[in-house]
Protein backbone atom coordinates (compact mmCIF):
# COMPACT_ATOMS: atom_id res chain seq x y z
CA UNK A 1 0.00 0.00 0.00
CA UNK A 2 1.34 3.63 -1.02
CA UNK A 3 2.75 5.75 1.99
CA UNK A 4 3.41 9.34 3.10
CA UNK A 5 6.75 9.97 4.45
CA UNK A 6 7.29 13.43 5.56
CA UNK A 7 10.78 15.07 6.32
CA UNK A 8 10.72 17.69 9.15
CA UNK A 9 13.08 20.00 10.86
CA UNK A 10 14.27 23.74 11.00
CA UNK A 11 15.58 25.74 8.82
CA UNK A 12 18.81 23.94 7.29
CA UNK A 13 18.66 21.04 9.55
CA UNK A 14 18.90 19.44 5.87
CA UNK A 15 15.51 18.42 4.76
CA UNK A 16 15.84 19.14 0.69
CA UNK A 17 19.49 17.27 1.35
CA UNK A 18 17.81 14.60 2.81
CA UNK A 19 14.79 14.57 0.66
CA UNK A 20 17.14 13.71 -2.30
CA UNK A 21 18.75 10.63 -0.16
CA UNK A 22 15.21 9.26 0.14
CA UNK A 23 13.80 9.74 -3.52
CA UNK A 24 17.04 7.79 -4.53
CA UNK A 25 16.40 4.68 -2.09
CA UNK A 26 12.60 4.80 -3.14
CA UNK A 27 13.24 4.69 -6.89
CA UNK A 28 15.44 2.04 -6.55
CA UNK A 29 12.91 0.32 -4.57
CA UNK A 30 11.06 0.76 -7.97
CA UNK A 31 8.49 2.81 -6.12
CA UNK A 32 6.77 5.61 -7.70
CA UNK A 33 6.43 8.69 -5.71
CA UNK A 34 5.09 12.41 -5.35
CA UNK A 35 6.88 14.99 -3.82
CA UNK A 36 5.78 18.07 -2.04
CA UNK A 37 6.19 21.39 -0.09
CA UNK A 38 4.60 22.92 2.91
CA UNK A 39 3.52 25.40 2.65
CA UNK A 40 2.27 25.70 -0.95
CA UNK A 41 2.34 22.38 -3.54
CA UNK A 42 -1.09 23.53 -5.47
CA UNK A 43 -1.58 26.91 -6.97
CA UNK A 44 -4.11 28.35 -4.53
CA UNK A 45 -1.94 27.14 -2.03
CA UNK A 46 1.22 28.77 -3.63
CA UNK A 47 -0.55 31.67 -3.60
CA UNK A 48 -0.97 31.24 0.47
CA UNK A 49 3.08 30.45 0.44
CA UNK A 50 3.67 33.84 -1.20
CA UNK A 51 1.56 35.87 1.53
CA UNK A 52 3.60 33.98 4.61
CA UNK A 53 6.57 34.37 3.13
CA UNK A 54 6.16 37.79 1.91
CA UNK A 55 8.25 41.08 2.72
CA UNK A 56 5.86 43.97 3.69
CA UNK A 57 5.40 46.54 6.19
CA UNK A 58 2.02 44.67 6.98
CA UNK A 59 2.88 42.65 10.34
CA UNK A 60 0.97 39.18 9.48
CA UNK A 61 -0.51 38.36 13.07
CA UNK A 62 0.42 34.58 14.91
CA UNK A 63 -3.42 33.73 14.15
CA UNK A 64 -3.52 34.13 10.58
CA UNK A 65 -0.13 32.70 9.73
CA UNK A 66 -1.90 29.78 11.61
CA UNK A 67 -4.91 29.92 9.46
CA UNK A 68 -2.94 30.19 6.29
CA UNK A 69 -0.75 27.08 6.82
CA UNK A 70 -3.81 25.20 7.41
CA UNK A 71 -5.90 26.98 4.70
CA UNK A 72 -2.97 25.78 2.42
CA UNK A 73 -2.66 22.08 3.75
CA UNK A 74 -6.15 21.50 3.30
CA UNK A 75 -5.55 22.05 -0.39
CA UNK A 76 -2.61 19.97 -0.65
CA UNK A 77 -4.08 17.18 1.16
CA UNK A 78 -7.13 17.12 -1.38
CA UNK A 79 -5.85 17.83 -4.29
CA UNK A 80 -2.57 16.45 -4.24
CA UNK A 81 -1.67 14.13 -1.14
CA UNK A 82 -4.67 11.91 -1.01
CA UNK A 83 -5.13 11.50 -4.77
CA UNK A 84 -1.64 10.77 -5.34
CA UNK A 85 -1.73 8.23 -2.51
CA UNK A 86 -5.23 6.76 -3.88
CA UNK A 87 -3.74 6.28 -6.96
CA UNK A 88 -1.08 3.85 -5.66
CA UNK A 89 1.46 6.20 -5.91
CA UNK A 90 3.69 7.42 -2.49
CA UNK A 91 4.22 11.19 -1.50
CA UNK A 92 7.34 12.62 0.58
CA UNK A 93 6.65 15.60 1.82
CA UNK A 94 8.90 18.37 2.66
CA UNK A 95 7.04 19.69 6.07
CA UNK A 96 3.45 19.02 6.92
CA UNK A 97 1.51 18.83 10.19
CA UNK A 98 4.31 18.49 12.58
CA UNK A 99 5.85 21.95 11.41
CA UNK A 100 2.68 23.93 12.16
CA UNK A 101 2.52 22.03 15.76
CA UNK A 102 5.86 23.20 16.15
CA UNK A 103 6.31 26.49 14.60
CA UNK A 104 3.05 28.02 15.59
CA UNK A 105 2.30 26.03 18.77
CA UNK A 106 6.45 26.40 20.03
CA UNK A 107 7.72 29.35 18.01
CA UNK A 108 4.81 31.32 18.05
CA UNK A 109 2.98 30.08 21.10
CA UNK A 110 -0.05 29.71 19.92
CA UNK A 111 -2.70 28.40 22.19
CA UNK A 112 -3.76 24.61 21.81
CA UNK A 113 -7.35 25.56 22.03
CA UNK A 114 -6.69 27.79 18.49
CA UNK A 115 -4.56 25.12 17.23
CA UNK A 116 -6.54 22.06 17.71
CA UNK A 117 -9.84 22.50 16.48
CA UNK A 118 -8.77 23.44 13.51
CA UNK A 119 -6.02 20.95 12.97
CA UNK A 120 -8.60 18.22 13.45
CA UNK A 121 -11.37 19.93 11.36
CA UNK A 122 -8.58 20.00 8.50
CA UNK A 123 -6.70 16.74 9.19
CA UNK A 124 -9.53 14.66 10.15
CA UNK A 125 -7.41 12.20 11.49
CA UNK A 126 -4.80 11.88 8.05
CA UNK A 127 -1.41 11.77 9.18
CA UNK A 128 2.03 10.99 7.35
CA UNK A 129 3.05 6.95 7.54
CA UNK A 130 6.42 8.29 8.76
CA UNK A 131 8.06 11.43 9.69
CA UNK A 132 11.97 11.94 9.59
CA UNK A 133 12.89 14.55 12.32
CA UNK A 134 16.41 16.36 11.43
CA UNK A 135 16.97 17.42 14.84
CA UNK A 136 19.52 19.90 14.94
CA UNK A 137 20.59 22.95 17.13
CA UNK A 138 19.29 25.74 15.51
CA UNK A 139 22.16 28.28 15.63
CA UNK A 140 23.83 25.36 13.10
CA UNK A 141 20.88 25.28 10.89
CA UNK A 142 20.29 29.29 10.76
CA UNK A 143 23.94 29.65 9.86
CA UNK A 144 23.95 27.07 7.59
CA UNK A 145 20.92 28.78 5.96
CA UNK A 146 22.27 32.39 6.05
CA UNK A 147 25.80 30.85 4.24
CA UNK A 148 23.05 29.68 1.18
CA UNK A 149 21.49 33.02 1.03
CA UNK A 150 19.20 35.59 2.29
CA UNK A 151 16.91 34.86 5.25
CA UNK A 152 13.01 35.17 5.07
CA UNK A 153 10.30 37.03 7.06
CA UNK A 154 10.37 33.30 9.25
CA UNK A 155 14.35 32.90 9.07
CA UNK A 156 15.20 36.05 11.08
CA UNK A 157 12.86 35.22 14.16
CA UNK A 158 15.39 35.36 17.05
CA UNK A 159 17.19 32.53 18.33
CA UNK A 160 14.40 31.71 21.25
CA UNK A 161 11.52 31.12 18.71
CA UNK A 162 13.51 28.43 17.45
CA UNK A 163 14.70 26.80 20.37
CA UNK A 164 10.94 26.96 21.62
CA UNK A 165 9.97 25.28 18.06
CA UNK A 166 12.73 22.53 18.09
CA UNK A 167 11.54 22.02 21.78
CA UNK A 168 8.24 20.99 20.55
CA UNK A 169 9.27 19.39 17.48
CA UNK A 170 11.44 16.86 20.38
CA UNK A 171 8.74 16.20 22.22
CA UNK A 172 6.20 15.11 19.49
CA UNK A 173 8.59 12.98 18.09
CA UNK A 174 8.94 11.66 21.65
CA UNK A 175 5.04 10.51 22.08
CA UNK A 176 4.80 9.75 18.80
CA UNK A 177 5.94 6.10 17.50
CA UNK A 178 5.84 7.01 13.36
CA UNK A 179 8.95 9.97 14.19
CA UNK A 180 12.37 8.80 13.59
CA UNK A 181 14.86 11.31 14.46
CA UNK A 182 18.15 11.87 12.85
CA UNK A 183 20.61 14.01 14.59
CA UNK A 184 21.49 16.23 11.92
CA UNK A 185 24.76 18.10 13.36
CA UNK A 186 27.13 15.52 11.99
CA UNK A 187 28.35 15.64 8.69
CA UNK A 188 26.68 14.42 5.40
CA UNK A 189 27.67 11.49 5.13
CA UNK A 190 27.38 10.28 8.88
CA UNK A 191 23.79 12.14 8.40
CA UNK A 192 23.03 10.29 5.20
CA UNK A 193 23.97 6.79 6.59
CA UNK A 194 21.64 7.57 9.85
CA UNK A 195 18.40 7.93 7.17
CA UNK A 196 19.31 5.34 5.04
CA UNK A 197 19.30 2.84 7.88
CA UNK A 198 16.61 3.68 9.52
CA UNK A 199 14.88 4.33 6.40
CA UNK A 200 15.49 0.59 4.99
CA UNK A 201 14.89 -0.81 7.99
CA UNK A 202 11.41 0.40 7.85
CA UNK A 203 10.94 -0.09 4.64
CA UNK A 204 11.75 -3.83 5.71
CA UNK A 205 8.37 -3.52 7.58
CA UNK A 206 6.47 -1.79 5.15
CA UNK A 207 6.65 -3.04 2.08
CA UNK B 1 -16.42 57.34 21.48
CA UNK B 2 -15.83 55.89 18.26
CA UNK B 3 -18.10 53.34 17.07
CA UNK B 4 -17.90 50.47 14.31
CA UNK B 5 -21.25 50.23 11.84
CA UNK B 6 -21.30 46.90 9.72
CA UNK B 7 -23.43 46.58 6.69
CA UNK B 8 -24.60 42.94 5.91
CA UNK B 9 -26.32 40.79 3.55
CA UNK B 10 -26.55 38.82 0.56
CA UNK B 11 -24.87 39.78 -2.84
CA UNK B 12 -27.10 42.52 -4.78
CA UNK B 13 -28.73 43.31 -1.55
CA UNK B 14 -27.86 47.05 -1.52
CA UNK B 15 -24.77 47.36 0.93
CA UNK B 16 -22.52 49.47 -1.20
CA UNK B 17 -25.86 51.12 -1.90
CA UNK B 18 -26.60 51.70 1.59
CA UNK B 19 -22.99 52.77 2.38
CA UNK B 20 -23.32 56.09 0.71
CA UNK B 21 -26.45 56.80 2.25
CA UNK B 22 -24.91 56.17 5.70
CA UNK B 23 -21.34 57.98 4.61
CA UNK B 24 -23.45 60.81 3.65
CA UNK B 25 -25.56 60.92 7.06
CA UNK B 26 -22.38 60.78 9.28
CA UNK B 27 -20.06 63.75 6.82
CA UNK B 28 -23.41 65.77 8.14
CA UNK B 29 -22.85 65.00 11.67
CA UNK B 30 -19.36 66.20 11.36
CA UNK B 31 -17.91 62.28 12.27
CA UNK B 32 -14.91 61.52 10.82
CA UNK B 33 -14.60 57.41 9.37
CA UNK B 34 -13.05 55.20 7.97
CA UNK B 35 -14.47 52.81 5.21
CA UNK B 36 -13.55 48.94 5.02
CA UNK B 37 -14.12 45.73 3.10
CA UNK B 38 -14.34 42.12 3.68
CA UNK B 39 -12.94 40.13 2.64
CA UNK B 40 -9.84 42.25 1.97
CA UNK B 41 -8.81 45.85 3.19
CA UNK B 42 -5.22 45.82 3.90
CA UNK B 43 -2.38 44.64 1.35
CA UNK B 44 -2.58 41.19 2.77
CA UNK B 45 -6.12 40.93 3.28
CA UNK B 46 -6.98 41.77 -0.16
CA UNK B 47 -4.52 38.98 -1.06
CA UNK B 48 -6.32 36.72 0.83
CA UNK B 49 -9.67 37.98 -1.41
CA UNK B 50 -7.94 37.29 -4.32
CA UNK B 51 -7.48 33.81 -3.60
CA UNK B 52 -11.28 33.49 -2.54
CA UNK B 53 -12.57 34.88 -5.04
CA UNK B 54 -9.94 33.79 -7.94
CA UNK B 55 -11.37 31.41 -10.54
CA UNK B 56 -9.19 28.72 -10.75
CA UNK B 57 -10.08 24.37 -11.89
CA UNK B 58 -8.54 23.93 -8.42
CA UNK B 59 -11.57 23.68 -6.07
CA UNK B 60 -11.08 26.00 -2.32
CA UNK B 61 -11.89 23.78 0.08
CA UNK B 62 -15.18 25.49 2.42
CA UNK B 63 -12.59 24.67 5.35
CA UNK B 64 -9.71 26.98 3.53
CA UNK B 65 -12.13 29.02 2.20
CA UNK B 66 -13.30 29.90 6.26
CA UNK B 67 -9.87 30.16 7.42
CA UNK B 68 -9.02 32.61 4.46
CA UNK B 69 -11.92 34.47 5.56
CA UNK B 70 -10.73 34.58 9.27
CA UNK B 71 -6.84 35.36 8.41
CA UNK B 72 -8.12 38.54 6.29
CA UNK B 73 -10.88 39.77 9.00
CA UNK B 74 -7.67 39.59 11.92
CA UNK B 75 -5.12 41.52 9.84
CA UNK B 76 -7.99 44.04 9.09
CA UNK B 77 -8.76 44.31 12.57
CA UNK B 78 -5.75 44.91 14.04
CA UNK B 79 -4.15 46.77 11.36
CA UNK B 80 -7.10 49.08 10.36
CA UNK B 81 -10.35 48.85 12.43
CA UNK B 82 -8.81 48.77 16.10
CA UNK B 83 -5.95 51.61 15.12
CA UNK B 84 -8.99 53.89 13.45
CA UNK B 85 -11.26 53.41 16.63
CA UNK B 86 -8.33 53.80 18.84
CA UNK B 87 -7.37 57.57 16.97
CA UNK B 88 -11.26 58.81 17.59
CA UNK B 89 -12.71 57.65 14.28
CA UNK B 90 -15.57 55.44 13.55
CA UNK B 91 -15.40 52.76 11.04
CA UNK B 92 -18.28 51.80 8.36
CA UNK B 93 -17.28 48.23 7.23
CA UNK B 94 -18.92 46.38 3.72
CA UNK B 95 -19.54 43.04 5.90
CA UNK B 96 -17.52 41.32 8.74
CA UNK B 97 -18.23 38.21 11.30
CA UNK B 98 -22.13 37.92 10.35
CA UNK B 99 -21.09 36.96 6.87
CA UNK B 100 -18.64 34.66 8.19
CA UNK B 101 -20.95 32.95 10.24
CA UNK B 102 -24.23 33.18 7.93
CA UNK B 103 -21.70 31.79 4.31
CA UNK B 104 -19.60 29.55 5.92
CA UNK B 105 -22.09 28.05 8.55
CA UNK B 106 -25.11 28.33 6.89
CA UNK B 107 -24.21 28.62 3.00
CA UNK B 108 -21.79 26.13 3.23
CA UNK B 109 -23.14 23.90 6.21
CA UNK B 110 -19.74 24.14 8.03
CA UNK B 111 -19.54 22.59 11.48
CA UNK B 112 -19.91 24.56 14.50
CA UNK B 113 -17.52 23.26 16.11
CA UNK B 114 -14.92 24.45 13.57
CA UNK B 115 -15.98 28.09 13.00
CA UNK B 116 -16.30 28.61 16.97
CA UNK B 117 -13.16 28.55 17.89
CA UNK B 118 -11.26 29.98 15.28
CA UNK B 119 -14.07 32.72 15.38
CA UNK B 120 -13.56 33.28 19.08
CA UNK B 121 -9.46 33.29 18.98
CA UNK B 122 -9.38 35.34 16.30
CA UNK B 123 -12.34 38.30 17.59
CA UNK B 124 -11.77 38.23 20.99
CA UNK B 125 -14.82 39.58 22.01
CA UNK B 126 -14.45 42.15 19.46
CA UNK B 127 -17.97 42.96 17.75
CA UNK B 128 -19.50 45.91 15.44
CA UNK B 129 -21.59 48.51 17.79
CA UNK B 130 -24.69 48.51 14.82
CA UNK B 131 -24.85 45.89 12.59
CA UNK B 132 -27.12 46.88 9.55
CA UNK B 133 -28.61 43.71 7.98
CA UNK B 134 -30.11 44.24 4.38
CA UNK B 135 -32.47 41.58 3.75
CA UNK B 136 -33.44 40.18 0.60
CA UNK B 137 -34.50 37.38 -1.32
CA UNK B 138 -31.79 35.91 -3.11
CA UNK B 139 -33.53 35.37 -6.29
CA UNK B 140 -33.94 39.23 -6.40
CA UNK B 141 -30.41 39.81 -5.03
CA UNK B 142 -28.63 37.63 -7.44
CA UNK B 143 -30.91 39.05 -10.26
CA UNK B 144 -29.52 42.52 -9.08
CA UNK B 145 -26.05 41.89 -9.51
CA UNK B 146 -25.98 39.62 -12.49
CA UNK B 147 -28.07 43.05 -13.89
CA UNK B 148 -24.96 44.91 -12.30
CA UNK B 149 -22.20 42.31 -14.21
CA UNK B 150 -21.09 38.92 -14.20
CA UNK B 151 -21.01 36.48 -11.31
CA UNK B 152 -18.26 35.54 -9.38
CA UNK B 153 -17.43 31.59 -7.53
CA UNK B 154 -19.51 32.41 -4.65
CA UNK B 155 -22.23 34.57 -6.47
CA UNK B 156 -22.97 31.20 -8.67
CA UNK B 157 -23.48 29.41 -6.25
CA UNK B 158 -27.32 27.29 -6.02
CA UNK B 159 -29.83 29.39 -4.81
CA UNK B 160 -30.40 26.85 -2.09
CA UNK B 161 -26.94 27.77 -0.92
CA UNK B 162 -28.06 31.73 -0.45
CA UNK B 163 -31.62 30.56 1.28
CA UNK B 164 -29.47 29.14 3.86
CA UNK B 165 -27.12 31.69 4.44
CA UNK B 166 -30.40 33.97 4.99
CA UNK B 167 -31.81 31.98 7.23
CA UNK B 168 -28.39 32.30 9.40
CA UNK B 169 -28.84 35.96 8.95
CA UNK B 170 -32.50 36.23 10.26
CA UNK B 171 -31.69 33.61 13.46
CA UNK B 172 -28.55 36.10 14.24
CA UNK B 173 -30.61 39.50 14.02
CA UNK B 174 -33.34 37.74 15.92
CA UNK B 175 -30.51 36.93 19.16
CA UNK B 176 -28.88 40.35 18.85
CA UNK B 177 -30.17 43.85 19.39
CA UNK B 178 -26.96 45.33 18.19
CA UNK B 179 -28.62 44.19 14.38
CA UNK B 180 -31.23 46.27 12.60
CA UNK B 181 -33.06 44.50 10.14
CA UNK B 182 -33.83 46.50 6.59
CA UNK B 183 -36.05 45.73 4.15
CA UNK B 184 -34.42 45.39 1.02
CA UNK B 185 -36.87 44.64 -1.01
CA UNK B 186 -38.84 47.57 -1.63
CA UNK B 187 -37.42 50.21 -3.33
CA UNK B 188 -34.26 52.81 -3.20
CA UNK B 189 -36.49 55.89 -1.54
CA UNK B 190 -38.36 53.21 0.84
CA UNK B 191 -34.74 51.36 1.86
CA UNK B 192 -32.62 54.59 2.26
CA UNK B 193 -36.02 55.68 4.54
CA UNK B 194 -35.79 52.95 6.63
CA UNK B 195 -32.06 53.39 7.15
CA UNK B 196 -32.48 56.81 7.16
CA UNK B 197 -34.59 56.65 10.24
CA UNK B 198 -32.84 53.55 12.04
CA UNK B 199 -29.59 55.19 11.88
CA UNK B 200 -30.33 58.52 13.07
CA UNK B 201 -32.65 57.20 15.98
CA UNK B 202 -29.44 54.89 16.83
CA UNK B 203 -27.28 58.13 16.91
CA UNK B 204 -29.64 60.01 18.60
CA UNK B 205 -28.79 57.38 21.63
CA UNK B 206 -25.56 56.68 21.13
CA UNK B 207 -23.56 60.14 20.16
N1 LIG C 1 24.93 17.40 7.63
C1 LIG C 1 25.26 18.59 7.09
N2 LIG C 1 26.38 19.23 7.46
C2 LIG C 1 26.69 20.44 6.94
N3 LIG C 1 25.98 21.07 6.01
C3 LIG C 1 24.84 20.49 5.60
C4 LIG C 1 24.40 19.23 6.11
N4 LIG C 1 23.23 18.89 5.51
C5 LIG C 1 22.95 19.90 4.66
N5 LIG C 1 23.90 20.85 4.71
C6 LIG C 1 23.94 22.12 3.97
O1 LIG C 1 23.17 23.05 4.73
C7 LIG C 1 22.38 23.86 3.88
C8 LIG C 1 20.89 23.66 4.22
O2 LIG C 1 20.52 22.32 3.86
P1 LIG C 1 19.07 22.02 3.25
O3 LIG C 1 18.74 22.99 2.19
O4 LIG C 1 19.00 20.57 2.93
O5 LIG C 1 18.23 22.33 4.57
P2 LIG C 1 16.64 22.53 4.67
O6 LIG C 1 16.27 21.90 5.96
O7 LIG C 1 15.98 22.03 3.45
O8 LIG C 1 16.57 24.11 4.75
P3 LIG C 1 15.23 25.00 4.51
O9 LIG C 1 14.43 24.87 5.78
O10 LIG C 1 15.79 26.39 4.37
O11 LIG C 1 14.55 24.47 3.30
C9 LIG C 1 22.70 23.45 2.46
O12 LIG C 1 23.66 24.33 1.96
C10 LIG C 1 23.27 22.05 2.62
O13 LIG C 1 24.18 21.69 1.61
N1 LIG D 1 -33.78 48.92 -3.20
C1 LIG D 1 -33.32 48.64 -4.42
N2 LIG D 1 -34.14 48.33 -5.43
C2 LIG D 1 -33.67 48.03 -6.65
N3 LIG D 1 -32.37 48.00 -6.99
C3 LIG D 1 -31.48 48.29 -6.03
C4 LIG D 1 -31.90 48.63 -4.69
N4 LIG D 1 -30.80 48.87 -3.95
C5 LIG D 1 -29.73 48.70 -4.78
N5 LIG D 1 -30.15 48.36 -6.01
C6 LIG D 1 -29.32 48.08 -7.18
O1 LIG D 1 -28.94 46.70 -7.08
C7 LIG D 1 -27.58 46.53 -7.45
C8 LIG D 1 -26.83 45.95 -6.26
O2 LIG D 1 -26.77 46.94 -5.22
P1 LIG D 1 -25.46 47.10 -4.35
O3 LIG D 1 -24.25 47.11 -5.21
O4 LIG D 1 -25.67 48.23 -3.41
O5 LIG D 1 -25.56 45.73 -3.56
P2 LIG D 1 -24.43 45.02 -2.70
O6 LIG D 1 -25.16 44.39 -1.56
O7 LIG D 1 -23.35 45.98 -2.38
O8 LIG D 1 -23.92 43.91 -3.71
P3 LIG D 1 -22.55 43.06 -3.60
O9 LIG D 1 -22.82 42.02 -2.58
O10 LIG D 1 -22.41 42.46 -4.96
O11 LIG D 1 -21.47 44.04 -3.24
C9 LIG D 1 -27.06 47.88 -7.88
O12 LIG D 1 -27.15 47.96 -9.28
C10 LIG D 1 -28.00 48.86 -7.20
O13 LIG D 1 -28.14 50.07 -7.89
MG1 LIG E 1 14.59 22.94 2.13
MG1 LIG F 1 -21.24 45.85 -2.62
Amino acid sequence: MSKFIVVEGLEGAGKTTAQELIKAILTKQNIEFVSTREPGGTPLAEKMRDIVKSETDEILTPEAELLLMYASRIQLIENVIKPALDSGKWVLGDRHDMSSLAYQGGGRQLDQNLIMPIRNAVLKGFEPDLTILMDLDPKIGLARAAARGSLDRIEREQIEFFERTRAVYLSLADQNPKVVVIDASKDIDNVQTQITDKLTAWLTINL
